[in-house]
């Protein structure tokens, strides 16, 4: 046996309260060892030592080194302590907080169990319930559609059709969203999350002046309240960015500081080295090298309360839910500090976080409830795009991904192909649409929150900002009726197939990677064929909906069928 | 190369912040598999994908499996990007967030590297300063010294030296306990850790009835402040034992829900099922399976504000830390609270939590500072006491341990051989007064601050609770002189030697046990020898402080060797 491979911990993905009196629990294991039986043996943990209850765990998923073993324990009272037992070619062996052992000292036991002490339910993340169907489409605002056509538009420097370059403003506002609402909603779509839009000097808005006052180029405060009460008539959920990072040197406070130095008020609101700060010295802290964009000292309790009553702010105002930028680069007690305001008030608030790494120490609970999945979007470009990983390892990856985090985590985060920071997918796959619909249909079938970034449905190509930001084509000139029914169609599925818990079982089969997700009536699988290897061999009667693709071609005439596998 | 056991993880004990602008890094491997180097490729997360500094990491620690590779790093800016190479018979490997490989892409390295994003500094635990010095003394208070003759004693039911159950009275109170402090300094002890003190009718006073009058049996607030005033004129620190997870069913708090039931407005403090609680249908939580002490609804804002303001208060009274019984059962939230509002005004207060099992999940930097090593203690009965552990396997464990934390929580951490929960340690080694001063040693020279439960001077015996209780022998009848001396002196390693750094070099050699620790000067080394085996072997002039022996005698003549290596 790998002792090397075996792992298990608790308060993580690995044991993790899923209702009052149940625990979730993973052990891993080297995905090349075969087990008889791996079972758990827990009791209440005053009880543990005097007897047990035994359950077997069921082989799960595996990647590219790993087996993963999973299963749920209930207890009336909820201190749980538990160890494994593992059974190879006859031989038995236990493994506890003291490692793996062929021998186990139940009496000494109160020392080297697994625990989870107590389910504090105020511990445990609650899913965001609406998160569960929800189906998201990113809006760049400037970029999107313009409503507004009596607004002062001498901002506005580049025409509509016009070649885009990172200074451009080409008129997108919030009234060209609500407008395009119906639209939205007919394409499948049920929430948006909209790029910043208050008051900032550039197109992006990433660099804000002021957090509470819309940008005038966007709309105002009544025209806001309109697109949120539009959205929320077609039952959409709008998401707004909140760039928490850092602001713009033109913000009031940080204007403050750069005239009175140390004597300002607001002097610890930031991170300066030395009397006051200077560009030219670059001795304040700031995004990437962005000198424009001093970054917030969230050390200090004041400006934690600060950017905490603007998020309150937003969801007053009608938000359903806070992006939050760079939220890797903030601190924990910032994010533990705005979660407490917002879910005191706000339960249901989606609260996401833009973090491109390892990301379970913010999903714990006690900060973020989901992230941008930006593992998950490297892999389908790797895969679907790029074709640099075969089905294997794209099957190994996803589950990975999926094991590193609590389902709960996994429900509540984004699944998504591109977006502002990245190039089009289209343009990574070298322009195939095929390409692009199957990792849509992959990034739907994940049990993330899909996300598509605007224009992928017309579809708009591009490579990296500013280029993946060109307007919309209201005029439809790329878009297909074959490319858009099969679009709708992959966006359908979540709304079709009501997807049960965000769990799925994802392997690599005759060379195609599946991903089959439970649904009430049984479950959904999606076969992909990248390379045409495994064309038409292994898909049965069973397919439910099946997306093979060979020399760029969908099979069987493009058809997406819809059938329900009985279990 | 064993793929299985290479790890890192940033934001835990592998990278945590030692310094605003430095990160202390641990990467992983096999304990069999050696390199020709493993070293770090780290730089400014903006410009990684660019250029990147290398450094060499050292191999710190192994235990029964795995290899430790550490080093730190410095940025000017506080945010960092870096990968693992290793170099292997002639073959080099990439270790990213991606994995092993043999080559790594530094144009995608965006998405791949480890990151650790920003140093914010409010997420980063400060040590306590006065812990770095600090060796504790654990008073039982009923047990230790009865100072008040005057009080009604009443309440005493078995003579000082009777023979003691579990509700035994002895007298032992606060006046004992100031008249001692001269004593116990001498000893070599600065800090003293009280078991509870506070209203309750038990003799150990962990079911608490009224959390802020100073129980009769053991003096009064002014008697309490006069042992604090006395414990800092003589340079010791006092941390008080809070009982945070339950009360006593005779709270006033309890009692109002007993009598009112769901129209207490004290209902949703306590885990109640059905209209009332009731001790006999067991409807409520409870510590272990004492209906006599239910458990506090530590998700409820108002009971973590009632237990916050009562820390705060036993640190307002002048005590410089608190010590938290079950500290695991209780809500992170809870913690997350206590700290906030303790360390704000009182920032050098020490937060220690009972935990007995896996521990890092408190110890990131919100919620505790240290926790009471049991895995050592339990290591400390295996190797010295049972023997059922060689010097390798000790070793080995002891690494875990160490690896399994930041320095700064091992450093806030209590190492111990026994207490008020445990037998004896003396009656775990059969009575063998080497052992047990050999495994004191050893938890002087562990990074951790070493705390000893009283009577272990003279020594006390006594098997699990309550026997371990015994009240001290003030006639010293079993103390000898030549006992007395060596407990002098192994309590006195710290002060003399001054370790530097929370870290130890431990390793076995020629079938010892050995600690090495830094010093400002060079460094100090403990060997072990447990068995006799390594009888002088290997044990030469370097020897700073050793104890060997054999047959349950100590060697050399039972000297305490002092002497500094000069690296």
């Amino acid at each position: 046996m790998n002792r090397y491979a075996i792992f298990h911990r608790p308060e993580s993905c690995y044991a993790y309260a899923v209702a009052a009196d149940t625990l979730a629990v993973v052990l891993r294991t080297a995905k090349g060892d075969r087990f008889d039986e791996v079972e758990i043996l827990y009791n209440n943990k005053y009880d543990f030592t005097k007897r047990r209850q035994t359950k077997a765990m069921e082989r799960c998923a595996t990647d590219g080194l790993y087996a993963y073993y999973r299963t749920e324990i209930t207890l009336p009272d909820a201190r749980f302590a538990y160890i494994f037992r593992l059974t190879q070619k006859g031989g038995t062996y236990y493994f506890s907080e003291d490692g793996l052992a062929e021998e186990y000292r139940f009496d000494l036991a109160y020392y080297t169990f697994f625990q989870f002490p107590f389910i504090n339910m105020c511990d445990v993340p609650r899913a965001v319930e609406w998160a569960d169907g929800a189906v998201f489409y990113q809006i760049f605002v400037d970029r999107f559609a313009r409503g507004d056509f009596e607004k002062d538009d001498a901002y506005i420097n580049t025409a509509w059709d016009g070649k885009i370059d990172r200074y451009s403003f080409t008129g997108g506002d919030l009234d060209g969203i609500a407008q395009k609402i119906p639209y939205l909603k007919r394409l499948g779509f049920n929430a948006l999350y909209l790029t910043p839009i208050f008051l900032s000097a550039s197109n992006h808005k990433y660099n804000v002046r002021d957090y509470l006052t819309v940008d005038p180029q966007f709309g105002d405060g009544e025209r806001l309240a309109k697109l949120l009460k539009t959205a929320h008539g077609h039952g959409v959920r709008v998401v707004v960015d909140c760039v928490f990072n850092h602001c713009d040197c033109s913000h009031e406070f940080f204007k403050d500081v750069e005239e009175k130095g140390r004597q300002s008020r607001y002097y610890d609101w930031f991170l300066i080295d030395g009397e006051r700060p200077s560009a030219e010295k670059c001795n304040y802290a700031c995004f990437a090298d962005c000198t424009y964009m001093p970054k917030w000292n969230t050390g200090n309790a004041e400006v934690r309360r600060y950017l905490t009553d603007i998020a309150l702010e937003y969801l007053k105002i009608g938000f359903d839910g806070l992006r939050l930028d760079v939220a890797d680069e903030i601190s924990h007690e910032m994010w533990r500090q705005l979660r407490r305001g917002v879910k005191e008030k706000y339960p249901e608030a989606l609260i996401l976080g833009e973090i491109w790494h390892d990301n379970e120490h913010w999903l714990r609970g006690d900060q973020l409830d989901g992230v941008m999945n930006y593992k998950l979007q490297k892999l389908l470009v790797d895969y679907f795009a790029r074709g640099t990983v075969n089905a294997r390892t794209a099957a190994d990856r996803m589950n990975a991904i999926l094991m590193a985090n609590t389902e709960i985590a996994n429900a509540n985060s984004l699944s998504f192909l591109d977006n502002h920071d990245t190039p089009r997918f289209l343009r990574l796959a070298g322009g195939n649409k095929d390409r692009l619909l199957c990792a849509l249909c992959a990034a739907v079938m994940f049990p993330n929150m899909p996300c598509v970034f605007y224009g992928t449905e017309i579809p708009l190509d591009g490579g990296g900002d500013p280029d993946c930001r060109q307007p919309f084509d209201w005029e439809f000139r790329n878009r297909t009726e074959e490319y858009a029914e099969k679009f709708r169609a992959v966006i359908g599925i979540k709304g079709r197939c009501r997807f049960k818990g965000a769990r799925a079982e994802i392997t690599a089969e005759n060379g195609m990677l599946k991903i089959v997700r439970q649904t009430d009536g049984g479950s959904v699988a999606a076969y992909f064929n990248t390379t045409g290897a495994a064309k038409k061999s292994g898909v049965d009667g069973n397919i439910v909906f099946a997306l093979n693709f060979e020399d760029g071609k969908i099979l069987n005439d493009g058809a997406v069928v819809f059938e329900n596998i009985k279990n």
